[in-house]
């Protein structure tokens, strides 16, 4: 295995809210994903998320603020914590977390995505 | 907290092989560090390692074969396998790997910073 390019691999897929698997490490993943429009409201009970911008503004809603993310930015949402991701323009991002974590946690919804691709 | 700027972040510390804490989630670490010149050979025994290169080109060698990383590159060394990064010029790296890991691995050197700076 060599190094791997991100830009190579988001070129592989254009749907949205759908994460694709770029690597696996200590029980966590690396996915890539393209996002346009509104998340749905939800909540990861026992993960903690790590997202990272690489295109793009990427607002995540809580039920007391709103945070905005640009390019070369990153936020961790904690465990427990109900949000919901909004991309007004395409965005681009880098997530880490668990293996375990589901697509949309507590919530089931026509948008999720139960295995994420391995690209 | 709100959003956190990788720059901003990189903008605060000038040193070379000395990681900076700048997250942590699910018993898992987000670092960035600067890099010049040559890392010792070592091995993580339990921890696999992300490296992800923001600004320049780093060089890992490994026992039989060297990979390039460039900007927007990454990869994973796996857990058991022994390595030295290289970075003929400054690199600028964001690392994420376990809390338990230590720096130089199974080897301790004048190079080892035994407790991360958070920043």
């Amino acid at each position: 295995m060599g190094a791997i390019n991100i830009q190579e691999k988001l070129n592989l897929f254009s749907d949205h809210w759908s994460p694709k698997k770029v690597g696996e490490l200590n029980g966590q993943q690396i996915l890539l994903a393209k996002l346009k429009g509104e998340f749905i409201w939800h909540t990861n009970e026992n993960e903690d998320e790590f997202f990272m911008v690489i295109k793009g503004s990427l607002d995540i809603e809580f039920k007391d603020k709103t945070i905005t993310l640009h390019k070369g930015e990153f936020f961790i949402v904690p465990r427990g914590v109900e949000h919901k991701p909004i991309a007004k323009e395409e965005v681009h991002v880098l997530l880490f977390e668990p293996l375990s974590i589901k697509h949309t946690g507590n919530v089931m919804a026509d948008i999720t995505v139960e295995n994420y691709e391995r690209i």
